[in-house]
């Protein structure tokens, strides 16, 4: 087998066998397919496409370049989940807790965060003391006995993932469905979860900016999960603002512990709410997602949830007392309010410009291995169809530099309103 | 700028600048542009074309890449020729010399062959002493003095040809036709001539299998060369048997030299007349292709087309008495003769497949260095539209070893046959 035959086969639009992509993804783990080969496949499969078959194949042969998870030690149905990117999303530090609370076992591995505010693992470090670095073997005997752990990745799960992904990012193929949908699912599958609800974003502010994409990026990655042999649900939901309030680290886990004593913003409770059922469900718990729903808004009402999220990020080696005690975060030195510049309904609001606010105010890395301000961020007052009076405060700038004026401004132009509301829904779609 | 949002560019169909492409070629040239995002630009060209402005641009940063030959110092008005490939393609070894007997200056340097039989300059070492390393300065001389020189290349031309086309070969992205018109263009306009005749093949045998094709290769040539200021003409001609009867190196260089006097293939003949033609014109020695038709027969029935190539020889340190004794070349151990499997009127002769068992019996080279029998090779008996009886011989093989059962099964393979003879025309189109 000759890689060129390979790549000149995508080319012309033919679908390549399992043995194709096994020798393609296995030399280029291993080196012996260089990575100028890989951008001229890649960039043909961007053009060509893939088959539902072939990105099986393709997730299968990434999940296998490396390590996988063995939860079989792990009693019951293990779920997950996962987002593929929000602003403001804090959705795990919610579901995890809550669904786990119920006895469901929720074992999750996190990535950091790139660009905008900073991954579930750099939220979660928020909290003094919380260690992600644990190891499978710890990782195991913490999910069996209180349900959860969320950490960082142990192990070496897909490689070529991660190599052919940093290629993607320089070669102009990041936006492929069968790329993108293998390289999320290879990750999810390396995780060993039987279980899994995707979280696919819509919008100006997500990676798939319309409903129609991003339907055919969460069908190909379920029915890639099926074939694998999991439980799986994808929630298409919008991104055309920034989910809940908080954007930044301390804010965004203050608002999680809000929302798990039932406190949480509409929108991003509604979001924890749905995810959470779909996994209760998959854990075969209960049998509709109504029943799923009441339960978990009993373990936000018992405070079950919240004391959940305590033993994680004790059992974590974390403060707890701040998951009881959130006004124990450290502020950020300076507090600005920022006026709107209009008036009338918010019609929109930039959640990719609320980020790079966020980025600029040192909450998100721009380069792998920055340090991040955990304290800095901002909380929308106003989100969209809330009314707005002139210079009325639409959000919160919380810094801890005095001249942000930069930042003020593109905060104020990531708002846009109208004279009416708008048409706005969180969930678009469920797909199974 | 940065090369990712280049390819981005490309892919998403936008039409480069020319700063935008000369920030890619100098780049990846000085290699702070790596392999992975030339392969990937490149793939997305195979897909979305380029405009002839692009593809000029392409050609001049390719040609700007490297040294370009000043041949300012040889009097009048320098022509060159230049073929896609063919099997049994010696036109150089007779064009070159019947119009530098007309005081035309043929400045030409070739390459080497690879696959098939040797190239013009594996041709030209069949004539024992025949050195085809001369400097610039000893070429410039040699063409004022006798009009022709027919040499290897002399300095760097085109380095990011040579680096861009071994990419290509190996990322699926050679049977592209703005990279093949800029590759092809960028050499022949480094090497200084001021017309220049394109032989682009077409059929089976050729790279440009259809006439459609090869006439988008050869119009984007034409319009390239002309935007650099160049006489340009492309002639579009058959590749569906092989040129004239020998297939071979010093088989080809004997019937270069009959064809000097007037007993060539009919064939051959008429397409090293028709391309002479065309430089004769832009030389502006005559005004109608016919004048320099008539002209060029004078040359072969004075012989001094035949008396230049001695000079030719000769000036490059070769021994000319083989020019005018080509019997004095060595002859192969063996000559087989190969009888026809069927009968009928010849309707087709795979040329690559003539080419390939020249190959086998060592006249060409499957590796780049590898030695080759300047002795060995096929002279065919029958063409297309020749009569063939059962049994009667339809090619000669001249090999240096005994054992060629498969090489004869190819050669008979090689050859199609039908109740009727068939349209076939050697000058497809000519395109100014």
């Amino acid at each position: 087998m000759r890689a060129v035959d390979i790549i000149i086969k995508k080319r012309d639009g033919f679908e390549l066998s399992k043995e194709e992509i096994d020798f393609f993804i296995q030399g280029f783990t291993d080196g012996t397919i260089d990575n100028y080969q890989a951008s001229a496949l890649t960039m043909a499969i961007y053009f060509k496409g893939m088959t539902e078959q072939e990105a099986t194949y393709l997730t299968e042969a990434i999940l296998h370049s490396g390590d996988v998870l063995d939860l079989s030690k792990i009693n019951g149905i293990k779920v997950d989940k996962h987002s593929t990117g929000g602003v403001g999303d804090k959705t795990s530090l919610v579901v995890g807790p809550l669904v786990a609370s119920l006895g469901i076992k929720f074992a999750k591995m996190s990535g950091r965060g790139l660009g905008h505010t900073g991954g579930t693992l750099d939220k979660l470090e928020a909290i003094p003391g919380y260690d992600i670095n644990i190891s499978e073997e710890d990782f195991i005997s913490q999910v069996n006995e209180i349900g959860i752990a969320l950490v960082g990745q142990t192990g070496e799960l897909a490689p070529a993932d991660k190599k052919l992904y940093a290629l993607r990012d320089v070669t102009g193929t990041v936006e492929s469905i069968p790329l993108i949908a293998s390289s999320i699912m290879s990750k999810k599958l390396a995780s060993g979860a039987d279980a899994i609800c995707l979280d696919v974003k819509v919008g100006s502010g997500a990676f798939m900016k319309t409903v129609e994409k991003a339907t055919t990026l969460a069908e190909l990655m379920v029915q890639i999960g099926k074939a694998c042999g999991k439980d799986m649900t994808a929630i298409l939901t919008n991104m055309d603002e920034p989910l809940g309030l908080a954007v930044g680290n301390s804010l965004e886990v203050i608002e999680a512990i809000e929302t798990l004593k039932g406190n949480g913003p509409k929108d991003f409770t509604e979001l924890c709410l749905e995810v959470a059922s779909h996994l209760v469900v998959a854990s075969k718990l209960v049998k509709s997602l109504e029943e799923a729903r009441k339960l978990l808004i009993q373990q936000i009402n018992n405070k079950e949830g919240l004391d959940t999220l305590a033993k994680l990020v004790k059992a974590q080696k974390g403060d707890d007392s701040y998951i009881y005690h959130p006004e124990k975060f450290p502020n950020a030195k300076y507090k600005f309010s920022v006026e709107a510049t209009s008036k009338g309904y918010v019609s929109h609001i930039d959640a990719l410009a609320i980020g790079n606010v966020a980025m600029m105010l040192g909450a998100g890395r721009s380069k792998i291995g920055e340090n991040i301000d955990h304290a800095v961020g901002i909380v929308l007052n106003k989100k969209v169809n809330d009314l707005v009076l002139e210079n009325e405060t639409i959000a919160y700038i919380y810094s801890n530099k005095e001249d942000i004026k930069e930042e003020i401004m593109e905060l104020q132009k990531a708002y846009s309103y109208s004279k009416n509301p708008v048409d706005s829904k969180l969930i678009l779609k469920v797909i199974k």
